[in-house]
């Protein structure tokens, strides 16, 4: 079995390397990842100057190819230019923080796995819910776990995976959750900060909230009560029902 | 009417300024949007470092905000910090260059109009389908129009719109339709370029291969065809067929 695995944490990333390190005990596996950070890419791709790919070692070791782009370069170039064949599945991740209900918009963790998808493979995105991601090695093996049962069964040609993972140890995760995309969202903020001339500047900050409260089938909420959370993900985002009702509108230009 | 407009070409692209232009014949506008060009910014966002807000003017007038980020930052950052009151509508656009198909994906245009969608306001993403724009002041009017149909019959929540332009003589445009993201998509591969002292990059090209023949749906079809394509687009992506069938997966860790 070949696997593809990415991320957007960067090549050096703890979560990465944990999930590499479990994949390596039973398929053969290609590390292509960003070699900086770049979390929050969403669905970017780089295409106003050209890459530089770098072998990247740990321990004195070959680990993989960094590339200095976004997620979905590195699954683009990586396809295409690195391996020059087609894996049998490509894994993002494991993301260090969560990506549930709308950062799945945001997250660039998410888009690699749909970049593998855009080229007709199947793929799957793994976040943490934490950031000091205490139990990586175990949310490696139920990654793992999960890649294999993905791969036996198979997805259908539009759907890619994103899972989303408690940081408790293995034994007190209470199993596994097929969930849809829940509605928690950010309220956005920003704080005013100067540069050393005293010019005013504006960071992002916010609060997640939590709308499902009542809602069993929400990614976030299953996350947060002890669940591991699988959604299945569409690459065709057409509002059908919608478009029937505007089909009515009378537009005059 | 209070509309706000963003893009992802630039503050000072020909697009953004002819549709301004149209809309402030009946609206009063607000402009926020990227200082520099952000095509393929997907739905990112800044997270790591603070932003700056520049007052930005043209023909020795106030124009607008331009705010050095994303398309997606410009509205996150308008709304809660610029304007401090919401907007009837965010308009994004007119993109030069179309946004058909599964550049829905790629595009920072239409990320604009989403994330006003996750603020809870109306969005629409223009796009035309050409680079050098001809007929751009026709586009603005067509654009103009349908903003008015879309605040007359108002949209769904969960939904925005993303509307691509043909370039020609509003006369010779055949009329809108009501489309569905397409199935064309991108075929890429890269060239090799070199630095000035020898070392490899690579730059993204690629063709762009149309899959929609006897689709009569398609955004992509119609748009090449001479229609202007009106498309609904979803925030919720999950693939809810595809949820019922992995409910009959048996997972174990």
């Amino acid at each position: 079995m070949k696997v593809l695995v990415s991320n957007d944490d960067g090549i050096d990333a703890a979560g990465i390397i944990a999930l590499v390190e479990e994949l390596e005990k039973f398929a053969e596996v290609f590390v292509i990842a960003p070699l900086m950070e770049q979390s929050a890419a969403g669905h970017s791709i780089t295409i106003k100057r050209p890459l530089k790919i770098i072998d990247f070692h740990r321990n004195n070791k070959f680990f993989g190819y960094a590339v200095d782009g976004t997620p979905a370069d590195c699954v683009k170039i990586g396809i295409t230019t690195i391996l020059k064949f087609k894996p049998d599945i490509v894994l993002s991740g494991i993301n260090h923080g969560s990506n549930t209900a709308t950062n799945v918009i945001y997250s660039g963790t998410v888009s690699a796995a749909r970049e593998a998808l855009l080229m007709g493979i199947s793929g799957i995105a793994f976040s943490l819910d934490s950031r000091t991601s205490e139990n990586i090695k175990d949310a490696a093996k139920i990654a793992a776990s999960i890649t294999r049962t993905t791969l036996l069964k198979g997805l259908n040609k539009g759907t890619f995976l994103n899972v989303n993972i408690p940081d408790l140890p293995i034994d007190e995760i209470k199993g596994i959750k097929v969930t849809r995309q829940g509605k928690a969202k950010w309220a956005d903020s920003y704080i005013k900060k100067y540069d050393v001339i005293g010019r005013e500047f504006y960071q992002l900050t916010g609060e997640f909230n939590q709308f499902d409260e009542n809602d069993d089938d929400s990614d976030h909420l299953a996350l947060t009560t002890g669940w591991v959370a699988v959604t299945p993900v569409k690459l065709d985002i057409t509002d059908y029902e919608e478009l029937e009702s505007i089909k009515n509108w009378e537009f005059n230009f």
